[in-house]
């Protein structure tokens, strides 16, 4: 039986206050419409239509993706019109099928709960997502038969009399209808209301005046259906996602030391005994190894870090698409950044005031103070002295740095790429390296120290 | 009709347990008094006057300007001992005006009401600013007359029947008075009490025996009335000030990631579509153009940030009195710093662990890793290298560095100042530049390599 | 009168997830077995016995101390199963005594309420710690006699009738008992029961049969009984340590900006007037002298901080085991790093991207910007210029740098140790120091300045 999800997605949500279509502002990382797409995702759809409207070329190139269709609502004219545009995109088997509705800007439907809805309808029943609300002022109330406890009706809080506005179960904007009592009914919509719209709840008094049952199945939480109209809403959303995520991660034993203070904007898997300190934001892809430990407020995409690292106070990382890794037993920061293509090997050590892009560190070697090592190969053991640059970057191309194994290369050196150090080699502080250094060479490049005797300081003028 | 208002300021704050006056103690980096006066400058008032005690020359100096005056009350023996003092210092047009009473410790009394509460007394009324309480114990309660919801007495907790401890309506200390009458009244207050002290709240007796009317008005909030007398208060309004804050900047679009970890001790301005990452603090005067994003863990104070400007996690911007500026589609951080002075032109790109201060850079210029730009002029597209370093002191003075367009400076070199580096011009890695540079020469001034083959490394000594 | 306190820590704590075993697991630094020690350690207790089973030997070796005795429990059997183990090692005075038991995973308990147990038992009453709870739900509940109020019985919550459901005073799992009855009722335990368990509460029973007082006394809150099973609950009770202690704090008063963002892992003494802003971390011993000021994102271990010193925002301290200090007036930061060893004068400046490790700088030493300072004596009112760095490590071995009084070295230096700069020596920017200098001298290493005018600069390659 074929099953359709259509995304209502045309609204302009003028209360954000932005040029982006609302369903593209961000929650975690992704669109407040890819979290609905990737919560229909496990349902088996024969066809996934997102409706939409108001920047709907930015917000179709956000979402393309294989399977996905657009179907365009303009003008917008209310949710019932916007289902009469996606009605010949609907797709049946031999008459037979369910439609689900969800909203774009209702980012955490579960989909256990899109699931349900999907199989209560069967393809034969109406069913409405409804939720109860601590305050339900404003929402349609839901009006239940007393013996079966089918839905009557709903009603909108302003028709409402006071008994039913005591009624605390509300509408949520999401249902699950057989697709073709779905389009029969939207055929007969009409706009004879103040507002000059045509309302998709109309459908429930035909369902009801068909005899078709119409059923209510209440939602797990109010989070869950919850939408963002404006900054406020989006920014609730977004700590009771980040809540919601923390708590997961809990249950599956790591350690935060404050879960209020934790964000997650991607994925992050890991190992066993795995402790997170305060303010820590993770993003992209992260995975942690058994015994990670992660510092307070440390910054961390897409890298892979290796068992027992630890990751200091202060660390930013972020591989961005290049990804970046870090061994086991390494040690990085405090105050520390790893970029892209950084990749370093067991028991490394990068300190304080250091940065490392595009350069690979084998076992061992470090770099512990104010220093940059970038497009280099650096070997194991190396000791990579304090305020020393790999000057990568001739103010045309990008030149590739190349340290063999144990080679110890003193405070503030430059190394002018294309270079090489081989194994063994010593650089002395301060100097400033061109040419390649021979294995188990020591090389100098500095000027002699000479003392002026008895020198006169300027004094201070005015 | 002469307005006056009074600000009583006098109290010593024995729980703040500390050397600074309590009024003086700051929330969102604003004394306490001085939000108090900022509440009632909008308020056309003939007299502006703090009544002061202890600290009392602290309290003034920290709060003096034109059109506040100061009244002084030693020893404090009450709150209507307060207003007695002030009897002298208050402005009435023929008889005719209104006083208008805060407190220096409840600093988010908002204009509205304080204006509500002169409208409302008109010369007339005995107005009282009364709060619905969630937990009245200790206030005194307020006793209306069940006819006309007139104000019959302030009941003190401990004087207050079974009955009348269940009234949620308590008294802020706030009022609006006529002032003829309040100074009438105070001459006749007495200190017949276990405390033996002038109790302002003894008056609203005497306007009802006066028949004069008495009335209430209610403050919006509880957190409009909070005093402030410890710690623990003072970081509690502290937080509901910055959650209002927040909440207003996310309704005028502001997208904050998380509103609980957010703090504005200023004001802060911006275009459309701006967005703030978790644990930002912003102080002094902030402007933000459109499409500017501020990554985790910023603090930024006293600087323009132009359109598309990107300020990275972990940056670090104070102008201070000097100011600075950010030009548009300009990158800064992460770990960078901006100090007083720093003028960036148009996609600049200051990177990690890289410092400016009282430096000007152009368009284009880029000084990415581990850097130190002070007094210096850099012109457009300048590559600045990793490690270097304007030396812009002698030890006595400080001395300018003026680096024109398209110079392309190595890693870890040292420019001493005063010195000119011509357009076009490159300067060697890890040279000290001590003499101007020609435009479009090398400069070069460093060792020349040597090798010493086979060089016996220092051992470990016990 | 004997008295013995005995700490339930057998169990595994299979919900943590973890290698480590429960009562090991970290509450604000200090393991949960850990506070309840301490919280014992005030109590004038003949034997201190903790029962270990799962990773016993880890438990015991991390809490090992004079005074303190294990008792191992294998298998684990039920709570009475644990007592019957410690039975032998019990101490009476001539058949007198009091037995507390505390829970190793019930970290928050108060000595006071430890306190009370024992006096309340006082040898021959049988006391229990009860609690009431906004949801007794799956706890055992107290039923009191309703005349004298003691307690007649503890039923489970699965055994409870809808009335004693609505019971809200629960059993912590916490108790005072006379010793010589203790030994008496363990020894008659059963484990005919669904688990197969030798349950302590049983006990109770057979006190009330015997006719011996049982009372119940309240705990001052939940949070003092909560236990700890998996890691939200860890994170739970964190963070309310955490805002118990930052509110003493405040009303010892010490202003936070957030005290939902604060963290102490150790302990903290202040003077008076000391400020701390947003999202900082304390850890080990720190001291904090009168109106020290701590900016925000500092993260500050074991160091003893003087008056008025100010420590700008993302500083980084720690003293570890060898401490640190930082003198009166000294200013640190931002984005500065204290490492063990670290001992600053008054007045001293350490500014942004400097590391301090083992190094003494006397009054009113400055080092700015991107500079490290290891193993190193540096005296009075030397500026230590930008990017200078001490080559403290020839790859072997660590050497000192001295540097007297007045010394101002350059920028982008390298002082390769054992070196001395003698009183009011000059370092001219860029020189690499291998040799001693005289008082007084300038000494400069560095390559003569050359130019190559007209230079191609590198093209870029495809």
């Amino acid at each position: 039986m074929a099953l359709n999800i259509v995304i209502m997605a045309a609204g302009k949500g003028t209360r954000m206050k932005s040029a982006t279509p609302k369903v593209l502002h961000k929650l975690a990382g992704r669109s407040l419409l890819a979290h609905v797409l990737k919560s229909g995702e496990p349902l088996d759809a024969a066809a996934r239509i997102v409706i939409t409207g108001h920047g709907a070329e930015q917000v179709e190139a956000a979402v393309a993706a294989p399977g996905i269709s657009f179907v365009r609502q303009m003008p917008q004219l209310g949710t019932g019109h916007a289902i009469q545009q996606v009605v010949p995109a609907l797709v049946e088997d031999q008459g037979q099928g369910t439609t689900l509705i969800l909203n774009g800007d209702v980012p955490l439907i579960e989909t256990s709960t899109a699931k349900a809805l999907i199989d209560t309808c069967a393809g034969h029943a109406l069913v409405l997502l409804t939720v109860d609300l601590a305050d339900p002022t404003g929402y349609g109330r839901i009006l239940r038969d007393k013996d079966d406890g089918g839905v009557l009706a709903i009603v909108e809080h302003k028709d409402a009399t006071p008994e039913q506005r005591q009624i605390r179960e509300g509408y949520s904007g999401m249902m699950a209808a057989p697709t073709a009592a779905l389009k029969r009914w939207v055929a007969q919509l009409t706009n004879n209301n103040a507002q000059g719209e045509y309302y998709l709840t109309d459908i429930v008094a035909m369902a009801v005046a068909e005899g078709l049952p119409v059923l209510g199945i209440k939602a797990h939480s109010e989070t869950e259906v919850l939408g963002v109209n404006d900054p406020v809403q989006l920014a609730q959303l977004e700590r009771a996602y980040q809540a919601r995520q923390a708590e997961a991660l809990m249950r599956a034993g790591v350690r935060l030391a404050d879960p209020a203070r934790f964000d997650l904007r991607g994925t992050l898997t890991h190992g066993q005994d795995c402790e997170i300190d305060v303010n820590c934001v993770f993003e992209g892809r992260v995975e942690l190894g058994d015994n990670v430990r992660i510092g307070s407020h440390c910054v961390i995409r897409n890298v892979s870090i290796g068992a027992g690292a630890r990751i200091h106070d202060f660390t930013h990382i972020d591989g961005e698409a290049l990804g970046a890794s870090v061994g086991e037993g390494t040690l990085i920061g405090p105050f520390a950044r790893l970029r892209p293509g950084a990749q370093l090997g067991r028991e490394v050590h990068i300190g304080n005031f250091v940065e490392v892009k595009n350069a690979t560190l084998a076992d061992g070697a470090k770099a512990n103070h104010l220093a940059y090592l970038g497009d280099a190969t650096v070997g194991e053991r190396v000791n990579y002295g304090a305020g020393s640059i790999t000057a990568n970057y001739d103010g045309a191309n990008k030149h590739r740095t190349t340290i063999g194994n144990d080679v110890h290369v003193g405070s503030n050196c430059v190394l002018v790429a294309p270079v090489t150090l081989g194994d063994g080699a010593t650089i002395g502080g301060g100097s400033t390296i061109t040419k390649d250094v021979n294995p188990g060479d020591l090389a100098v490049a500095r000027g002699k120290q000479v003392a002026i005797a008895g020198w006169t300081r300027p004094t201070k003028k005015r």
